[in-house]
């Protein structure tokens, strides 16, 4: 199966030297794979020069006028910058010219402006921000990491059905497991929100775990980990701060003297190892879950390498048909959890 | 000066197995402070038998029949368990007999116990857990780590008074600089609560940096982390957890093949050097601010070394009067803060 998929050239922290070689390898090693490259012509051109005739051929390229800053207000961008590369490779996905969009650009520009565009599936209240994270076991999704600050508790059971589908998509995992994030593992912990959707989630269809607690989450307890976007955020930035700690302090022990930076040398093969264990760029690709299209949000400061690997989870959510998973279950468990509310009719029968 | 410290020799995973040798070496390493240990006495007192005549000069034992269970819900300890360990600890306190309390047993009770026994500081809404975390830098405060589900805006501020007195008094530091946990440095960012209580800070005369996001707490950017006690909670467990599969997949990449073996083996000291620093022994005690006395929870699990390190923070807590400082500072601070809302008077005037 081909899919093309439509790249933001000039998001991210560094540009076109992240996005196009990355785009570049992508096509090499997926030879029937399509790119729709968007964003300022010559200078994606220029990049283009030694590329084989084959994957030129699979490349398409559009131009963009502008670009959307990194610590531009999502409101400015999504009213100011309707010719942006980011825009423009959304709207490829919303006119059907590509299946999906991959953009290292900013976050918060491009989730309002993807959900302006593509618009959110019926029976999702709002997008959210989901992850796969190392664990001990292998991995699990995490949801939302940062798109709402406040979420109601049905907002939470609609992240559990749509982090089921995704972990299902990409690891093809059956019946994935579903935890709370919480600060104890019994009912009645945490705030009312959390309380409640605890409720909701236990009362739904999915293979619902209970609450868990933050260490958890790389224990692997669960599949997938629910959990508002400040919370989610919050977790996901301090992990990222003490794995940045413990690489800084285990380069300090190793290069304190001659005789550990010995040993560090006799060492380096199981620490280059252990290292590519918990490369980042091996989980660089953040889904925006909930809309009426595939967008694959990349971190902004990754390398090529990363890049590709967010270009490769695009293809497989495509490749599984995550949206209309995530559409047939939303519609389906939804219906069952309104029914109740529904059905015992609070009109007189007498009227 | 010579300071007495409540011991609730029954708390804890362990308990006496951790509490009394913690205890023991605790006197020996300060020939000045005393100990009053409270629990089973027959089981204690066969612990002490090897102690020397001046040790045991120094220690009061006094009886409790009871004991905390480590999942007993708080309110029903605090109402069926009148002659615990922990309670009888607290006491001591309350009596002063003792200058400070620590317990390694339930964090609920403990914390129910200590506000009903000693009740809050004046201008406090109610008490937090503040812990000392390593950073890149050296150290930094963060509170709440669990007691509270839901802050208001004025408690986060109460926090980060009461944060910037306890890290002045454990590391010396003037003016310690005080941040808010966030997800974004925009004053934009966060919930309603957290722009609320960005707006406090910014406006007290604390050291106020501003927002910042969870990668901070490691990167050591403030002396002092604010954050309600669901996401402070979170943010801590969370950390455990990836600590813990740093070192499963550390060991694992160490011990894969004999060639692995040999090289742990050379790396051996500087592995051992790097885990000494992150030992969370060396930062086991969290206190529990904003009450009318120094109770430290030092972590359930932790070991002999781990305990006594709590008692060391119990000494340095009381050895700088952290709690009249953070009395000082809260009515000071509070006043200002209160002074605004009080004087432009709403009554009409020709009442």
């Amino acid at each position: 199966m081909s899919i093309t998929v439509a790249v933001d050239a000039m998001g991210g922290d560094v540009g076109l030297d992240v996005t196009i070689p990355a785009s570049i390898r992508f096509l090499q090693d997926h030879p029937e794979h399509r790119l729709i490259l968007v964003g300022d012509l010559p200078a994606i051109e220029a990049r283009l020069s030694a590329l084989s005739a084959d994957a030129r051929a699979r490349i398409e390229l559009v131009h963009a006028t502008q670009v959307v800053g990194m610590d531009e207000p999502p409101q400015l961008a999504l009213k100011n910058k309707k010719d942006s590369s980011m825009r423009v490779a959304i709207n490829q996905v919303k006119e059907g010219r590509a299946q999906a969009c991959v953009s290292a650009g900013n976050t918060g520009a491009l989730m309002a402006t993807a959900r302006f565009v593509l618009k959110t599936l019926p029976g999702i209240d709002r997008p959210a921000i989901a992850k796969l994270m190392p664990t001990v076991k292998g991995t699990s999704c995490v949801l939302d990491l940062g798109a709402n600050v406040d979420c109601t508790p049905e907002q939470l059971l609609q992240f559990g059905i749509m982090g089921a589908e995704l972990v299902g998509s990409l690891t093809r995992r059956e019946r994935p497991t579903v935890g709370l994030l919480n600060i104890g593992s019994e009912d009645i912990k945490g705030n009312e929100t959390v309380k409640q959707a605890g409720e909701l989630l236990r009362g739904s269809a999915l293979n619902f775990y209970g609450n868990i607690e933050g260490d958890d989450i790389y224990r692997g307890t669960v599949d997938v980990v629910v959990c508002d976007g400040f919370t989610g955020n919050v977790a996901l930035k301090t992990s990222e701060g003490l794995a940045h700690m413990v690489s800084v302090f285990l380069r300090e022990e190793f290069t304190r003297t001659w005789w550990t930076r010995l040993c560090a040398l006799a060492a380096l093969p199981v620490l280059r190892h252990f290292k590519a264990r918990v490369d980042t760029r091996r989980y660089n690709g953040a889904s925006l879950l909930g809309l009426r299209g595939i967008v694959v949000k990349s971190h902004g400061g990754t390398d090529a390498l990363g890049f590709r690997f967010a270009l490769e989870q695009a293809c497989e959510e495509v490749g599984s048909n995550v949206i209309g998973h995530i559409a047939d279950q939303v519609a389906l468990q939804l219906e069952k959890i309104q029914r109740p509310a529904v059905e015992p009719s609070t009109t007189p029968e007498t009227l």
